[in-house]
This record gives C-alpha cells, sequence and structure tokens, in this order.
C-alpha cells in the first residue's frame, strides 16, 4: 500500500507519522519541539524525525512524498513560514519545503495546521461526501478552513479561512491579535469562554463585598453547563448565540453542504450540537439551511499528522497548488 | 468583432442589450417588467426582447449566445429561478435557460444578478487584474458575490455570496428577510440607513413633546453627512464601523486581493472610501490588509447587463459550471 510521512508542527510537540493511502498511521513519532531552543533547533529536529520514519519505512523508495502542517502562517505557494508568533520564536521565513526536499529528495507540501485538518477531513472524515465545506476549530483561539469546488479556498497568499477573526460585534471588545471588535474568537475560544465566565461572575457580585478572587477557566464554565448551571447556563447562551451568528455567516457566504466543528466544548458532543443547531437554525435562510449539516471533525487528535500526510495524495507532485 | 446578448432582469425593468467582446453596448432596449401582471407576461417579454435584438443583430448567427441576470435566487447549474420574492411575483421556478435556448437553439446562461455585476467587473472592471475579489452591492438592500482562483464561488448551489446577511451584532435588531439578528444589510443599505437616521432623530428629541414626524430617506442622511452635519455624522460613524467590521471579516475569511463596493452612499465617491478604509484599516490584520485594495465598481449602471452578456464568453458552450 502506498504511504506517505505526515509532519505537524506545533508550539508545543512536534508529531511524525507514517500514513498509509487509507489514513491508517503505520507508525509515530512524537518529540517535543523545544522551541525556545530557537528555529534552527527546531529545523533539526523536523529532519531528525522524518530520517527516523523514513528508515523505519525502508528508505526515500517506501515513501512517495512528505506533507507537513505548521503552526503560523504559512504560503503554501513557496512552503515557507509567512509569520510565526511567540509559539515558535524566529520560525517567520523558515523555508521548510525547500530543506526538506533539498535533504531528502522527495516531493514536500506544506500548509498551516487547520487547513491540514481539513485535508484529512476531506479524505478521511466528516467531509469525505462533500466538495463544499468550512472547518471550524475551537481551542485556545478559532481557526478555520474553506472547502469549495474540493480545493481549499486560499485567497492571494493563503490567508483564507481565519475564521475566528469574523466579527459578531462591532461594538464589542478589542480583539487583542487582529485589531477587529467583537471577533467570534473572543466568544467561542477558551480563552474567550473563560473571560465572558470572569465578567458574569463579577457582574452577579458586584456590590458586595469581598468579590470572589477565582476566576473560572472554560472547562470549567462548560462542565458546570453540562451539569445545569444557572449562571454558567447564562455565558453558554450567550456562546451559542455568538457561535450561531457567525456559523449562520459562513452558511450565507458559502453555502456550504456541511460546517465542521472540532476542539473545544464542541467535545461534549450531542449537547453542544443541539444547542448550537438552534441558534444557527434561527439565523439562518431556509434554502441554505436546508442542505447545510452541522457536523463533529471525525478524525479526531491525530487529524493533523494524518491531514499533514494526505497533501501529498490530494496535491500530487504538483505541491499545494 | 464578437457579440453576445445580454438580459437583465429586475423588478421595474428589463434591460437588454447587444454587447461586444470588450464590454461595450452595440445595441440596447429597456421595457417595463410589469412584474404584477405574472410571471408568464414576464417571460414573454423577455422571449419578445432577445427576439428585437437578435433580428437587428442580423439574425441567430450574429450572437455567440445569450446571458441572463435576474432578481432572486437562481440556481445556475439548472438557470431556473430558485426562488423570487414579491419583487417578481410568480417567478419562482421558472426553467428560464431552458426556454431561452428552446425558443433560439443558441446557448444560455442564467444567473443571479450580483454574480453577472462580478463577472463584469472581472472581465471589463475594476476585477480585471484580480483572481481573487469580493464585490460588494449597496442598494435597498446589500449583495455580494465572490470570485476565488478566478472563479465564482457557487456553494451548495450557488447561494453563495449572500454577504448582506453577515451579521456585525448578534445582539442587534431581527432581520426581516433571513431571521439572523444585526445583519450588515441593516446598517449599510439604504433601508439601514434610513432605520439609522430615524432613529437617532428619535433617541435626541426623546422627552420632548412633538417629536418630529417626519424621517430622513438614507439620500438624505447621506447627503447631511457630507455636508457636516453632526447629527448626520453621528448615524454614519455607525454605517461605517459596522461595514468597517464586515468587510475585515470578509478579508479574514477569503485573504482577497480586492474588494470592489458599488451602489448606494458608495457613490458618494472619495469621502465614502476614505471614511471606510479608516474603520477596515483599524480592524485587519496588517498582512491581509496589505495586499488588498478597495475599490470602487468600474463598469457601473450598465454592469448588470454587460455581465450578463459576458457570462457567454467567461464560461463559453459549458454553461456557467
Amino acid at each position: 500500500m502506498k504511504q506517505a510521512i505526515g509532519v505537524d508542527i506545533g508550539g508545543t510537540k512536534i508529531h511524525f507519522a507514517l500514513v498509509d493511502e487509507q489514513g491508517a498511521i503505520v507508525r509515530r513519532l512524537i518529540v517535543p519541539t523545544d522551541a525556545q531552543a530557537g528555529a534552527e533547533r527546531v529545523m533539526a529536529k523536523v529532519l531528525a524525525g522524518i530520517e527516523e520514519i523514513l528508515t523505519a519505512a525502508g528508505g526515500p523508495d517506501a515513501v512517495e512524498g512528505i506533507g507537513i502542517g505548521s503552526a503560523g502562517q504559512i504560503d503554501y505557494r513557496t512552503g515557507a513560514v509567512e509569520f510565526a508568533g511567540e509559539q515558535l520564536p524566529g520560525w517567520t521565513g523558515m523555508p521548510i519545503r525547500e530543506i526538506v526536499e533539498k535533504r531528502f529528495g522527495k516531493p514536500a507540501c506544506v500548509d498551516n495546521d487547520v487547513n491540514v485538518i481539513a485535508v484529512a477531513e476531506k479524505m478521511f472524515g466528516a467531509g469525505r461526501e462533500y466538495d463544499s465545506f468550512v472547518c471550524l476549530a475551537l481551542g485556545t483561539g478559532v481557526g478555520g478552513a474553506i472547502v469549495e469546488a474540493g480545493r481549499l479556498v486560499r485567497g492571494t497568499y493563503g490567508g483564507a479561512g481565519e475564521l475566528g477573526h469574523v466579527t459578531v460585534d462591532f461594538n464589542g471588545p478589542r480583539c487583542p491579535s487582529c485589531g477587529n471588535n467583537g471577533c467570534i474568537e473572543l466568544y467561542a475560544s477558551g480563552t474567550g469562554i473563560a473571560r465572558l465566565g470572569k465578567e458574569h461572575l463579577e457582574s452577579m457580585t458586584a456590590g458586595t463585598e469581598g468579590r470572589p478572587a477565582w476566576a473560572p477557566d472554560s472547562r470549567e464554565v462548560v462542565q458546570a453547563w453540562v451539569e445545569g448551571d444557572a449562571a454558567a447556563a447564562k455565558v453558554m447562551d450567550t456562546v451559542f448565540r455568538a457561535l450561531g451568528a457567525a456559523v449562520a455567516g459562513f452558511i450565507h457566504t458559502l453555502n456550504p453542504q456541511a460546517v465542521i466543528i472540532g476542539g473545544g466544548v464542541s467535545g461534549t458532543g450531542p449537547v453542544f450540537f443541539e444547542a448550537l443547531e438552534k441558534e444557527v437554525k434561527a439565523r439562518t435562510s431556509p434554502g441554505m439551511r436546508k442542505v447545510c449539516r452541522l457536523l463533529p471533525a471525525y478524525v479526531g487528535a491525530d487529524a493533523g499528522v494524518i491531514g499533514a500526510a494526505a497533501q501529498v495524495w490530494l496535491y500530487g507532485a504538483k505541491g499545494t497548488e
């Protein structure tokens, strides 16, 4: 069976895998990124990990190519890092594809970490039957990717799909990362839910002496909501109204067959999808709503490394174009 | 020179033109739609108008095809009307392409009125140099169209680009047309600006006896703003903050090379683009902002009929796929 190497480069760990054409992981390796040691050191770790997987697989002839997903903004055309923040210091400008192709003599594809998740969902997961869908990754932030007519929507340089920075309240709080007000990331990310939880707790105890010093994290808010806590339900009502409005906007913009949601609060499963479905239904034109399904991400925690490898088959030797 | 027939079907008038390959109108005909007389009568007028232009052009051999843009939701794959509201009673379900092709024996393309404007801008206008842009049509409502990788973004059935129904305030007023709250159409359309003007006038005179019975229309608000009126400036500040947030969201979603804006308040020219530019700049990530230009629509009042005809060359005999 045909095989490819996938590499998922995050701020904390680098995940390598030998993946077969059906999306199964044949062999894997996980190493700490140790990002603070600098970009050269991270790149050396990437090369060493690929080498190790390649040797175990039986050498270069055993794989068709190498696919890489990386945190940060990636120019998929060159396979270089357009911009990376504090998570990967010095990573900006790293010509990942060039270095990997030179070293191993195999075709390489490089893209950002959410686009490769969309590739995994398209080839092996919830997006398998669809040519037109939106992926939302709810985490510390909110990431996105868009597939239209079977292809990733790229825009000018591959920056398309920054769905966390779509406004749901133009009078809302300022977003520290993009400068806009009331981005959906400020409501539906882990950080956003924690902020709303803290604000609600403060408003409940305003005017009383000895305000609570404790602020809940997003897991605590979500857990309390699932258990029926009234204050948490109030917070989550805001989360679902904001996220429902954003998803309705994506549907009106793209008329997709599905919106595929993974990570964070979506991990609570049916209770999450039921609450979101209600808001989306109320906020979307009937025609577009009828043809669009809200679906949980299918591939799970390995989606990054599987999707990274799957680029090799989706794009072939032509690269990510 | 090669020629095609364009037809632009609106609620008030039907515009026919013989258009050459450079986007110039060689001959034109405008008739009242007389929509209340019913869909059969409208279709008969469409056929009669095409016949008249075709005869004047020298018969079927003189044109390469017939392109049609219509108000309402159009299924571009079949060339039939998916949904039309009160503007064109009974128009829902009309198989425009089938009827036109049968009658004249020439290939026909049918799409909605904003998509054909995007085609005109792509082939002859502000989008000529771009493969990735967003069109916004500010009118009684707000319409949109998206071009990505040189093609119109369609979604599941051609509904993509309903940009007027993207939320900018999830706690905002309910949208009568889609059910969502705080759609950008409620702020940046003619209807929206008039509503904001009326609300502001009422809030200024609240508590006083004899509130003004007069409510400004959007032209009056915009005119007063251009002339430096302070109350109108307050209203337009809301319009620009809302529209700036929406445009920033489109840029984050699609990473386009340009956002092309026509109609309504954008007709005030540089003063409009300057005010919007300021808001968009403050609300967009620097990388994506840098590569994206805000541009006035170029083709003007004839964009509908020119773009309708231009579909024939953009899509060729394959139809709109």
